[in-house]
């Protein structure tokens, strides 16, 4: 929502064409040069970073309403969004992670003034992983700050997005095991080394030695290509590729990896 | 809701204790003597069998709701139930699924009634393991049904629960390899032969000769005891028992078997 208008709209009749009570919120992880990152946003109506989100419309379905969340805020079209975990511990939609004096402020809405957002909201948790790079913030009428973050120092996060945060990544690690990953945030050719990393950056932790890789090579993911890095007279480790076609089926059906 | 006037109650001012459009369904899947089955209940007003569900008040939170609907439903008390998928597809809660006539004989309510209960509606999957001899089904005001069914031979349910229970079903084998299990559904003391076949049933395949057993062993999730399975003169399987303490670390951490 970009101007006045549309806020105060969205405000007094959002609900003819939102589900009351019904909220997204997309834990955006970003991947670049061996580091992992959390997108948050921030805006004038907010005391604390939080995970972009938003309500979700009468036409649209619930993967349809996180992409839309996230291209509206963030400006990143064509995420992989995977849903994980719904919220809704009463109170979790406290106003004590908004600014009311500021939100009153820049609306001219006033205490009081009947509105349809009140009352428990359970909020509906996604997560994608992009590379940094395909992110390009974008501003709104409040102002919104949109920055990446490394998951291992976050500030504190606005109404309950420590726990939302804590499950999208618990979930995403659980996923590894369970779905491919890396085939838009590797480089097209890699070695076995540079996939072992990969998915020590993403799992947080040291991983046996060639557990990942290995696994990935015997089902057919990574395929070794004729080509070698070529790093001295001793050492020329062989390139590797996904398999385009197990891939995608081990995406749509899962797969055991570990 | 046992009574006629509860059920009006609810039709005409639920509102005031629960959340609009958003309900709770819950695959309850029972094992016993090596087969798995699914908890399925069917009333005067459903057309179909379907997963017990029911909407969320606004004074709980979502495990305790899911909780308290299957209680009310099924009759059984203390599963811990897990949380795996929200489902919002525009038109999922369409009334086909829903005997109208039946409905309005029974209750008297009549078409174009005022009600809350109309619109989108998404709904929280929780699933939950227990043994079949654990529930005990019971009655309400429209005389619900409540059977177990095996999961290779399930009857066609209403709404969208045949996508429900299959999310359900591939989010418990997943999390086989991320939480233990068992401990509720097994005797006290097993052989090695008897833990890999209850795994096999609720993995729905065969599997390598001792992936799983070998994994808990390693992890201290089973102990070895002194006694033995006396079979014949020189079969005499060794007996394991789960250990309590990593066992529940596990269920509240997660880890990664396979």
């Amino acid at each position: 929502m970009e101007t006045l208008a549309e806020i105060l709209e969205f405000f007094h009749r959002g609900y003819v064409d939102y589900r009351p009570n019904l909220t997204i919120d997309c834990a955006i992880f970003g991947y670049h040069d061996g580091a992992l990152q959390l997108l948050l946003v921030k805006n004038k109506i907010f005391t604390k970073w939080c995970l972009p989100g938003g309500y979700v419309r009468k036409d649209e379905n619930l993967d349809q309403a996180a992409a839309r969340i996230t291209a509206e805020r963030t400006g990143i079209e064509n995420l992989f969004l995977k849903q994980f975990k719904t919220f809704g511990e009463p109170g979790r939609n406290s106003p004590q992670s908004v600014d009311v004096d500021q939100l009153f402020e820049l609306t001219g809405i006033k205490a009081g003034d009947p509105g349809w957002l009140e009352g428990e909201t359970a909020s509906i948790g996604f997560y994608a992983i992009t590379d940094i790079v395909n992110a390009t913030p974008q501003a709104d009428y409040f102002s919104s700050e949109c920055r990446w973050f490394p998951v291992d120092k976050l500030p504190p996060l606005g109404f309950d997005h420590d726990e939302i945060t804590r499950e999208a990544l618990f979930t995403m690690r659980m996923h590894l095991y369970h779905f491919p990953i890396g085939k838009n945030l590797l480089q097209q050719k890699f070695t076995l080394k540079e996939i072992k990393q990969f998915y020590e950056v993403m799992s947080g932790k040291q991983l046996n030695a060639s557990n990942f890789p290995n696994k990935l090579i015997s089902l057919g993911l990574i395929v070794k290509l004729d080509e070698k890095l070529k790093i001295g007279a001793h050492r020329s480790p062989a390139y590797y590729k996904f398999d385009e076609e197990t891939y995608n089926k081990a995406l749509a059906e899962g797969l055991v990896l570990a």
